[in-house]
């Protein structure tokens, strides 16, 4: 596999430059990076010879001659895959990251790694149909713990057949370009600071309700990992020392009060004793029960399904209270699948938090749903990749 | 006041590395800094022209001539004053950060800033009345939240009076060198990360158990502040929805259980209701009792107070639990003066860390007491004030 890259960081700079901003003229660009004009003009002529930028007409005059428009080579692209615990989001980027097509399958995940795998390069295959260009790159997110310096999943609790499993590898194997593996939830953090909420703030909290609840850190402008690549996994933090025994084995975890598997648990139970005619009648249609049918039940007027929503927020909202302390974050986002409940339940979360976090944490704090909602984690994941090409080989 | 920095790059390097590594031949130096022959002789000699860098006899020969050895300038002094609730201490260092002289005294921060910084100001002077060096810097910490660029507390609970004093520009003014001041946790933190436990280390939390309780936190070898320069402050996370009602009018605050201020509550409850005859014995001599008693009445195999430090110690590490978990930190430090309560505090916070938090986060993770003890905080400042010299003007 060939892969071109930025040869210096000046090169880099540009690159990363014009991915951001989009197309600009060589005296804009000139004005922006701060290279003499001789030397911009000679990276830029080494970065169109090699495919990673093009022409692309004439600026308007800014009193001397018109100044060339360069922009990200029309041929680049990348691939973000965002594997979830029940279905893969799969997308098709150009080199400025503007996604060309996007798909979801149903996928279970706990089918391990050569099916998922499978079905998300085939996926990924009727994207590529339509388009011959190259991949220059792929990020992948999974719903773990991952050695990122490893690009391999790491004892990820629900994933059975995952643990250590060559991730990255497989795929750089499969699709002749450099691969990146992370935890799903910092690839969405990374999407909303790319192109979402989060675009000007350095310092945030992105909180994930989906299955399961997660918690990606951004700190300076970068996702803080931690020291085994497990930083953020709120999903497990004891909430309440006399609450329900977890699935995990422990006591009184956050996931066992909230998220869309207790609130699944919880929608199974009010519906077979009866105190939800809603969720009753929903159970009898269609045989199971999830954290969607407990949304549209509240939504519907349904006071069992309202509670939940209420109860859950509220828990969340008392643990994000401590993190909020902990970290004093610029910025709070909401996302995941179960964040589609929407206001409600931002209400409960804000509610808990400003009662319980300390003035000064959180006297200037937003508390926001994700901006980019299912394309956090394709966009992150793009973003990942990108920037692993566009820095100086 | 005229302060003397390095002119570049390198020579901010060559003078780090020679206050961590202590006194070095050329020869080394030049093995180390990878800077040419010839040009690491002209910035060494700018650094010694300017009384940065001494001369200091000749290294044995490598082969050739035998190699000069240079060291940081005999003259240069930093001045660190950490000002706790109830006491100051100062320590007057040498440029490699070696404590030439320390002392202690007595205040109480609700004094005020005008008194308290006069009483650091008054025990300073007896510090250096010893010695003629001029100051080249000072870093000041104190018990509450700062906002780091501006040099001020901000809003800090336990510092009536001092909510935006210019700390910094009176102690700039009285000492006439730069001075940088922090939140008290945050330079012990920095201390271990410079001379302690955490030398090696580039991720960890450093957790003060004083009058109250806070947390350092340090990430890719830099102390976090967080937005508002309130990160790490734990002591007010509710810990127990049900818990008592907190000083700051929350409920169930970790400070409203555990801590200076919390132990001696609950000593004076035990000594006057009688339920311990060795606190109560101690109440009635000093006429007031503190977290020091609690501890000499524990290693008396009083119960009671056995049994303080226990459940003291589990509640502060089933919060740290989580944290650990959010953070997957590389080490975990505890200090502060009621640390000095020791291993039997320390088997506590472990055992609830260990029983509560993520096995992928806590399986490498090593929890140990402060090495530096009632030193981090003022070996923590002189290194904030020379990380702030020692680079390029």
């Amino acid at each position: 596999m060939t892969v071109v890259r930025p040869e210096n960081v000046h090169q880099a700079r540009l690159m990363r430059r014009l991915r951001d901003d989009g197309p600009r003229s060589r005296a804009e660009l000139g004005d922006a990076v701060a290279l003499s004009r001789s030397k911009l003009a000679a990276e830029i002529d080494r970065l169109v010879d090699r495919g990673l930028l093009d022409t692309d007409g004439y600026a308007d005059s800014r009193g001397g001659r018109r100044s060339a428009i360069v922009r990200v080579g029309r041929r680049i692209r990348f691939a973000g895959i965002d594997i979830g615990a029940t279905s893969v989001d799969v997308a098709l980027t150009d080199g400025e990251l503007h996604v060309l097509s996007h798909r979801a399958a149903p996928v279970d995940v706990r089918d391990g790694p050569d099916a998922v795998i499978a079905r998300a390069l085939a996926v990924l295959g009727e994207l590529r149909d339509e388009d011959d260009a190259p991949l220059a790159g792929a990020g992948v997110g999974v719903p773990g713990p991952v050695s990122f310096a490893d690009g391999v999943p790491v004892s990820p609790p629900i994933m059975p057949g995952w643990n250590r499993f060559p991730v990255r590898d497989t795929f750089a194997a499969a699709l002749g370009c450099p691969v990146l593996v992370d935890n799903d939830v910092n690839i969405m953090a990374l999407g909303e600071k790319h192109a979402g909420v989060a675009r000007s703030v350095d310092d945030f909290l992105f909180v994930k309700i989906g299955t399961g609840i997660g918690c990606g850190i951004v700190v300076r402008g970068e996702v803080y990992r931690g020291v085994n690549g497990c930083a953020g996994d709120i999903g497990h933090m004891s909430v309440d020392e006399h609450g329900p025994v977890c699935a995990c084995g422990n006591i009184g975890c956050l996931e066992a009060f909230f998220g869309g598997a207790a609130l699944r648990t919880q929608a199974l139970t009010a519906a077979r004793t009866g105190r939800s005619a809603v969720l009753a009648r929903r159970l009898a249609e269609a045989g199971d029960l999830s954290a969607v049918d407990v949304t549209h039940a509240a939504s519907a007027g349904d006071g069992v399904a309202v509670a939940m929503i209420r109860e859950g927020g509220q828990r969340l909202g008392h643990a994000l209270a401590g993190l909020v302390s902990f970290v004093n974050p610029g910025l709070v986002v909401i996302g995941g699948g179960v964040a589609s409940i929407g206001h409600a339940l931002l209400a409960e979360i804000r509610g808990a938090v400003y009662r319980t976090s300390l003035p000064l944490a959180t006297g200037n704090l937003p508390i926001t749903l994700s901006e980019l909602g299912g394309r956090a984690g394709v966009v992150g994941a793009v973003r990942l990749a990108s920037d692993h090409l566009y820095r100086a080989a």
